[in-house]
């Protein structure tokens, strides 16, 4: 009982889901593929024996594709979850599921009109294993009652075209949806903190600090910093009334020389969460429940879109949700 | 060359000053002691021979009397230190130098008119091995041009009497004078983060976080939490633009049993910083430079006065130092 | 091109790969098994749609399996996995190869006298991350030259039927084997060190020490203790000439409390070892090179009988290996 | 009431502990002092007010003298501390308390035969923050009944003149004393394992594994390592029935650089153990109990003869102690 995906976007992380879905996951397959760059996708979709198709839709729409995953540019995401949904095909989109609450909030509507869960959006982190053993923690009543988080997400450095609201929308977003999964709370304000700006950030605001509130109170604090030069480096500290719980760098060992006993740090995401990702695919190839629903997708949404503008106002921000459908498949 | 010390205040903190001059110091005696509650004062000065007068002036004023240890409550810290400079004697104030920014630009004053730099405040941590490392980290240039700073003071709990505002005053001082001295840099703003408190905070608020910023456009986020239940816990972590220097709570080992491997964690202040006050008190008898001055003391309460108004208002509040008097013995 | 696996052998081990092939393992499926205990054997294939056969000899030559894994008693290995080659079938076969180097050895012999790589044998811990981390510093002169190695290998608590010589067979040839491929050197000699026993190890010399040396004159200390009673543990650390290198036991987080902060430890080798099982399951699959061949489990099954010898004697027992056969697929 | 110190000795270690006697030290003062290189002596004796003399006994007979500090060559140890001893004055002797241990029993005899416990041996550990912690742990029944010892004692480079030999008489002594002091037992065979030596190492066999026994079964496992190249460090896990304890090297925090993050580690002994000697020498000054004594000095230097007869002979070596004599003050 193979499933057959198509693939929408063969770039840097399309290419690598392909390449774990043709080679890691069990029970899967790539029928289909298309990217904007053709020869790109012939040469990620032939080795694997996928078709390349002329156009996203006519992946959708192929009879031998049984689930869609949607690694496109961001701007994409919603029109093609939506057409997924039109085809009653599961579907796994990378982050973000749309790039204003607003259409994210027409695919959580379609999918409920729809009535079956389809849409899983692709934050992978909630498939870590040291995530879980933080999730598992709170979830056992091991630290009391959550009261709040610091979180750390470094990358060793941005590309050129980064900007400073990418920080907060592809960055900070992953933390946005960690702190909702792991606290069970949604977010209603956010206040972006003015920080000095590395003189390596490239003119970037950089790092930046994010200050996130659930509707109960818990503080979030977050600092995103995309040009840290060094690698890449993504912790949390849950606080709550009789204990803490952290997520640290995973370690296996050291290496001491002169100079002192190094652990080693991964190089970026992909070394990091290589693993999450590729139990992501076979928790959603498999069919299991879990992974991040199209409610999460629009809530993660709606907060990074407040923190742009308390980035543009220098001021607190709030987040209005709209109330979640009924039948909503959350 | 023995160092005759007096005493103002046997309590808690100042009998353990007592303690080590008379056991552990080397080149100190306690010569003359003075407490509100005279039996206190006699409990703890008779034993190591120290004369026990009747009011804090008098052990100022004795001739056998070198120079002057203040652990005498916060109020009347202000006038004393005054007095000392008024009788040209070195003095070593506990923390904090006054209640007031008012009162501490006095001390600042008093002591530029005086010409000599006898006022010292005791701001322990710069002390610590631990922060001493930060520090030649710092400025060595090891991590590049520091950012940002994220710090952690927890204590496990508070007794019945502490408020909201001594959570800033009383715990949170510790890293504005910290972050001062690591960054070389003056705080220029504060804001106090409204969080969820804890319901083992007896109605207090706690945890609390406090955004602090310099005029250079650092960050220090800081946490204080007065209940966290566990222990006590100071960790800071600098962020740098081509690295990061962390304090962490110094450890020597840990043990392994079922559940995990454990490293234990000091009970209280006490434990951590032991070494940290003895080394403060054999380098101000021996009369070498380094630790907090006036001008210290003054700043640390002047960003700890715009804390509480921050707390009162929920508005960041900002800092405006007095200029440093001519002459003034940084 | 999904590769078709027969298993010989569904107890504990045996089922778990049986679920991870089905379930996990890309481009593999499970079509027949065999287990002594029948009622077993169709409660592990059945669910996998495998065919359970009544001999393991039927599972080798079922023309529906393309390769076999072996996860009988390890007394019926060597002879099972003669029957692969026989049959000219690859085979993984659980740790150990064969009960005494002799029957190792016709292993050997048989496999280059078939002229092809047919035989990989189950030392997983050579696909584990945190080893594989430690192999890479050492082949990229990490350390220098190697020159001695610690290492500690503790499980919670052994069954009943568990003997002391097991201790040895069962637990040390694991760091047996892990030497020789992190050094790349044969060990030719054993001495095991009599240690005072627990009192909770029931009648076993628990825990024991085992000195073994390289040709080149390394040494390899080994503490291997079955009833530790906390957890599972697996450390290592080489010493270089200019450094060394650590496999400690991987972390990811931890979680502060009263009593202090406490790093989880796995409860057993399945958890500590379930992506390096996974990963070698892929790897053989595949068709990938690597995994521990014919003659590391004959090295392997030697150095263990050395350590039987020196426990039986309490003296230093040597290793005398076979020349390599000509055309051996080392 | 100060305690006037005689040094004799005032090389590198014996300066040291001149300055803390003069200036860390409370309640102590050094009032003579002799060294063969008398310049030497001037140049350490003079800054402090010491006495400088022409001979180590005329510090033992000095009136001026209460107590009197060993830091001379190993071999003339024995015979200075009878001395003191005839004189009726307190000693702390730097280890080894003499360098056979027929002679060191003279000792124990003639402090038997005084009556008075006036001997103290420098075997400073026992004054470590880390060291305690772990004793603490073992004297609390922390891990259940102690089994065995794994140590390691690396120093970065060991100057020309160090052999073989002394990286047991001079290194692994420490380790025997530790281990005695922690296990509360004595140790009753010594096996020296020969290892590969590293190319750094200049000639010397380094590093070397030294296995002990004590009589109860308990084995402790040495690594002396004096030519490590990067750093200091001394560490031991305690592995007992229900759990283990470790003595890491102490840590404070840590830089994260390109590379990873990083713990430093200390240059030499001095850095190391720079608190623990001062702590000795404060308790000894006060006179409090605790530290090393006669015996323990006697027993280390037995259990160091059996490690140099097993260097010579390869073969395991029995240590047998004397009886302590009656009135022995251990």
């Amino acid at each position: 009982m193979t499933v057959k995906v198509g693939v929408i976007g063969t770039g840097s992380i399309g290419a690598e889901h392909v390449r774990r879905l043709a080679q890691q996951v069990s029970g899967a397959e790539v029928t289909a593929v298309f990217d904007v760059d053709r020869e790109r996708a012939i040469e990620v979709g032939a080795p694997v024996g996928a078709a390349v198709h002329f156009a996203a839709h006519d992946v959708i729409d192929d009879p031998a594709v049984d689930a869609v995953l949607i690694a496109s540019p961001g701007d994409l995401h919603a029109e093609q979850v939506l057409a997924c949904l039109a085809a009653g095909k599961p579907v796994l989109c990378e982050k973000p599921l749309a790039t204003t609450a607003e259409s994210a909030l027409k695919v959580v509507e379609a999918e409920a009109a729809h009535g079956r869960s389809l849409v899983r959006v692709g934050f992978m982190r909630r498939h870590d294993f040291g995530y879980r053993q933080v999730k598992a923690v709170l979830d056992g009543g091991g630290i009391g009652e959550p009261l709040l988080m610091h979180c750390v997400h470094r990358n060793a450095s941005a590309p050129s075209w980064f900007t400073s609201e990418m920080s907060l929308t592809d960055s900070v977003v992953h933390e946005i949806d960690a702190a909702r999964w792991l606290l069970g709370a949604e977010i209603v304000a956010a206040t972006v903190v003015a920080v000095k700006s590395s003189p390596l950030a490239g003119g970037l605001r950089d790092p930046q600090i994010v200050i996130l509130e659930t509707a109960g109170g818990v503080v979030i604090e977050v600092e995103s910093f995309v040009n840290c030069q060094y690698g890449y480096e993504v912790r949390c500290e849950v606080v709550g009334s009789t204990g803490t719980v952290s997520l640290d760098t995973p370690s296996t060992g050291a290496v001491t020389r002169s100079g002192g006993r190094t652990q080693p740090l991964p190089d970026d995401w992909r070394t990091r969460f290589g693993q999450a990702y590729l139990d992501e695919l076979q928790a959603w190839v498999d069919g299991r429940p879990g992974g991040a629903t199209a409610w999460d997708g629009y809530a993660a949404t709606a907060v990074a879109e407040a923190c742009l503008r308390s980035l543009a106002t220098g001021a607190r921000s709030t987040v209005a949700l709209a109330d979640a459908p009924t039948g909503s498949p959350q």
